[in-house]
């Protein structure tokens, strides 16, 4: 096929198309979310966050920094238009609302008028008086920038077909394939993003050179391309070849994005080694790094993933994009693997990440999402900018806004991650209201989920042949049902022929429960939390009686968390505490308790005698 | 007096010379240390330290920035300089080695050349190609630099007599009280130091002047004098004035330092209300805000004080600086109230930071002091400057390079801090082997401290009158006795006529002991710590059979600790530890026990009700 042909079929509607693998997406005109959780946020997102988000970027400039105006915001400031495009791409495709098309297409109008004639495009370098193209590979963000142009560009194209943005998208990528291919320069971006693009501006377009480009950058990585920089070259994944590390590492995003991007090429080149390494650092990184959550990422300073086990819930960074950028990494590794697995992490970040950082209005965000809040916020004015982990509740916009626009390209495009094809059937992986329609097949979905587990699947018209139903059943869900009868955590897949009506009952078990840590993290050591289906629970101070202390409050562990309309409720005690002019006091002696015999030096001896693991703080045998 | 008169009786050898106060500093002149725990880190810092740092001031260009080379370096290079002129005219004061005068003075040459005609020095400002003077308070450091400078030449000026260096101090304090004296710029220094400067000036030379410049510059703290930044002008003390806050709060080491200047400033003016605001926050800060080590700031992004009771071991900042920089506060408040409470934590912060950073060699040295330390660091080359957090050994020399030179003159004139004179007596705050010789008393203190709790003190001389002995008995050490007579907590104070040579005996019970921490310090729940006297202790893994896991090893709370040849013997046991794909497992349930009912709801509805603090892990009932 020439291009052109390509293009013509690729109006698929859905965010990844990869050309092997498991499973294959289903678009946003071939899934619709119904009335429910989802829906309510994909429908506040509708009509709220996206004029959000179009106000703020005129209001900040970041708009008319396209018209050449004095350059305002960071140096990703662009790719804040570029996301916003894309969710419209995505929700024109979703609505066909005309309105939706025209904001597209005013917008696209100031882009591409700002594009050099050599495929160049960036506000921020280049222009008399901004330091030179390419002048700052480690900081300046402009393949990062590319890389959304293109997924605007593509969203369009799967949605509505080529038009002047995919063009512009194209002389950018090739540009970028010019100045850095194999006979380029020897760079890569300090923030990941390119390389998942390339992929499928490669899948969209059919032209090769694209997907040697994303290669070449994923490959690039880990051999000091960059400079080493304060927080270590890990920060952006330049420590070691993607194929060689064993978990994530540095800057949540920024990981996450490069891991999606290896998954790409590694699909696309048929790159079993590859996908191996990037599948056993997602399987490292969910059973070390993760917060009960879903969130990734544990440290402020630099918006990246802690040790192994470094999960305090204090200031948990678990940036907003971070979630984003976990979504997109288990959607393609679900595509390529098939494994329940991913649907899971998906649904537990969907749940308590994505869900987490819009308000009900749609107009303010959680930049980050710690999972304890120890001070009593303010919330900044409706009309305010705010730096990005300042605020400790939902603000309106952000000096580095990246989440705000990064969930609305999400909830648009949403639909498209409940469920997958394959030769055989169809797969449900998230459960929510929903009609599927693709090919023979035309489901019906309805549950009141995560309030309700039960979920009826009504099979309105489906081949005459017999074929699979896939449903994935939460690694939470024990003593789950299909029918009545009682199913295993995983995967059930019935195969049969189905009749033209026919209603599949699943039953998942949301009664509320406790969950403890692994005693490794050592931050929750001594605590637990409650979930109730896929949703972690929390206690907040507005519940609790004034006189009561909130930080004394106590959880007996024998005591059953007990389902109360809707909430959760929890039996406390307040515990006596203190003030003291020093926090640490004697422990009560006891009896001895012989087992292994280890000496302890001073503290100031630590690492004397080579290097050295090291605690000051012992933790205790559990007292059972 | 003229100035001249009042410089010509200054050399009395003491960092700080506070006209009124409870307690009266002795001089670098008055205290000798004798062999033992300091007085062999003093000489380490003698032989090894104070030339490894003029070795990399050179190597770095740090030095030759004052020559007019091309500027190399940070903002605040030029302090590492300044703090290490001080630490020589200590040496100098300590040692009257002409070779340490000879290196003084020939860096001072370099320095004082430097000098712009109107006494402003600064090689990073204000030359040709440099940004304008005072173009950035916020970050430029320049007053900072200035207050190092002056404490150089008042440290000299105090164990030498006047010279070029307090000329040009003097220059540089003149052109610091007309450019930002009432009439001038409002403005002050991002990072607090110039305030204790000026106020030591003034005690020096009895020029008002500086005393006002630096009452000043404390009160416009709080008035959003300086720009906001992301981490907030707390980050700077500039959120509230410092006669309003509480506790200390943003970078540590410009909190201590800004309240140590505040403490300056009330003592010399008299501010009963500003001395007592600076007390309450000492008092709070170490009741919430403080490691066990006697550490300060939890926070990696920025250097900074957590909220109340964050005090993480990992990845705890303590940065050595900040350990510095709270010794020189609580010194200052020792003298102005006779607390032994100061002298307890100058006692922890010595034995446990600052005896902490340098290696046995004296030339490398922690920035960071963590409390839990999860993988094995590699230690950087000794020819190579690392970023200031990255090692996780100690390391030769950082991008910012603070720290060493701030040890350098804290060991060189460590034996000042240990002892005071009133007009009643002598007071003894920390146990070393030490001759003190001072007016008509002379004592000679012998002692294996820390590793043995007894202290000899031998009156070799002293007034024929009666007069009073006081002897801080730390907190930690129940059961001491005085001549074998039990003793309180506290001070213990012996007033009478002494007669030469007799000799008193403080025993101070050294046996190991547990301790656990507040339980609102939820990093360290289920965790207890191991002190022996004024000393914290550390598992290391080298004392860890290779077979055993050391995340595994569990201390029972029952267990007595032993001491063991100068170690200390625990009894661990290694807990069963199992790796899982997901690192959160339901709870054992159990029966119910009833007390205060409170609602959970999910947490993505964090917030959405007005303010509110909030926690996912809910700690359990201590099962007991």
């Amino acid at each position: 096929m020439t291009i052109d042909e390509t293009l013509a079929t690729a109006v698929s509607g859905t965010p990844v198309a990869p050309t092997r693998g498991r499973l294959r997406p289903l678009g946003v005109g071939e899934v619709t979310l119904r009335p429910g959780f989802w829906k309510q946020r994909q429908d506040t997102n509708s009509a709220r966050t996206l004029s959000h988000i179009e106000h703020w970027l005129e209001k900040a400039g970041w708009l008319a920094n396209f018209d050449f105006q004095e350059r305002r915001g960071r140096e990703f400031a662009d790719t804040e238009v570029y996301k916003y495009l894309e969710a419209l791409a995505w929700e024109y495709g979703r609505t066909r609302d005309p309105d939706i098309d025209n904001r597209y297409r005013t917008i696209v109008r100031r882009v591409v008028a700002a594009q050099e004639p050599d495929g160049y495009l960036n506000t921020k370098y280049g222009r008399p008086g901004q330091p030179p193209r390419y002048s700052d590979l480690e900081w300046g963000h402009e393949l990062y920038s590319f890389g959304y142009l293109i997924q605007a560009a593509v969203a369009r194209a799967r949605t509505y077909g080529p038009d002047e943005l995919l063009d512009a998208a194209i002389r950018a990528a090739d540009h970028v394939c010019a100045e850095f291919g194999p006979e380029g320069r020897n760079g890569i971006c300090g923030h990941a993003e390119i390389e998942l693009a390339l992929v499928e501006l490669y899948r969209l377009t059919g032209v090769r050179r694209y997907l040697d480009q994303a290669r070449l950058f994923v490959e690039r990585h880990g051999h000091g391309t960059l400079a080493d920089i304060e927080f270590g070259r890990s920060y952006f994944q330049d420590d070691m070849p993607v194929r060689d590390a064993d978990v994530f590492r540095g800057h949540a995003v920024r990981a996450t994005y490069l891991a999606a991007g290896a998954v790409d090429v590694a699909v696309e080149t048929g790159d079993g080694a590859l996908l191996d390494a990037v599948t056993r650092q997602w399987r490292n990184t969910v059973a070390r790094r993760t917060y009960l959550t879903g969130g990734m990422g544990s440290r402020h300073q630099d918006e990246a993933f802690g040790e192994d086990f470094v999960l305090p819930p204090d200031r948990a960074y678990s940036e907003t994009c971070a979630g984003v950028g976990s979504v997109l990494l288990s959607w393609r590794l679900l595509l390529a693997h098939g494994d329940p697995r991913y649907a899971d992490l998906i649904e537990r970040t969907l749940f308590n990440v994505i869900a987490t950082s819009p308000g009900d209005g749609g107009d303010r965000f959680f930049y980050t999402n710690t999972l304890h809040q120890r001070t009593l916020g303010a919330e900044p004015p409706a009309d305010v900018q705010v730096p990005r982990a300042a605020s400790n509740l939902r603000a309106p916009w952000f000096d580095v806004s990246c989440c705000p626009t990064n969930l609305a390209r999400t909830f648009a495009s949403l639909a498209a991650y409940v469920a997958t094809v394959d030769d055989d059937g169809v797969q449900i992986h998230q459960y929510a209201s929903a009609t599927i329609r693709t090919g023979a097949h035309h489901l019906e979905i309805d549950t009141a989920y995560p309030a309700d587990g039960l979920v009826t699947i009504r099979i309105v018209a489906g081949p005459d042949t017999p074929w699979t139903l896939s449903l994935r059943v939460p690694a939470w869900a024990s003593g789950a049902t299909l029918d009545g009868l009682p199913i295993s955590r995983g995967l059930v897949q019935v195969r049969r022929r189905f009749t033209a009506g026919e209603v599949l009952r699943l039953r998942l078990p949301v009664q509320p429960r406790l969950v403890t840590a692994d005693d490794r993290i050592d931050a929750v050591r001594g605590t637990a939390a409650v979930e109730r289906g896929p949703v972690v629970y929390c206690l907040e101070s507005v519940d609790v009686p004034p006189h009561v202390a909130f930080d004394a409050l106590r959880l007996d562990p024998a005591a059953v968390p007990v389902d109360a309309d809707g909430t959760v409720v929890v039996s406390l005690r307040p515990a006596a505490s203190e003030d003291h002019d020093w926090p640490y006091r004697p422990a009560a002696p006891a009896g001895d308790a012989a087992s292994l015999r280890v000496p302890l030096h001073p503290y100031h001896r630590w690492a004397r005698r080579g290097p050295s693991t090291m605690r000051v703080w012992i933790p205790l045998t559990p007292e059972r």
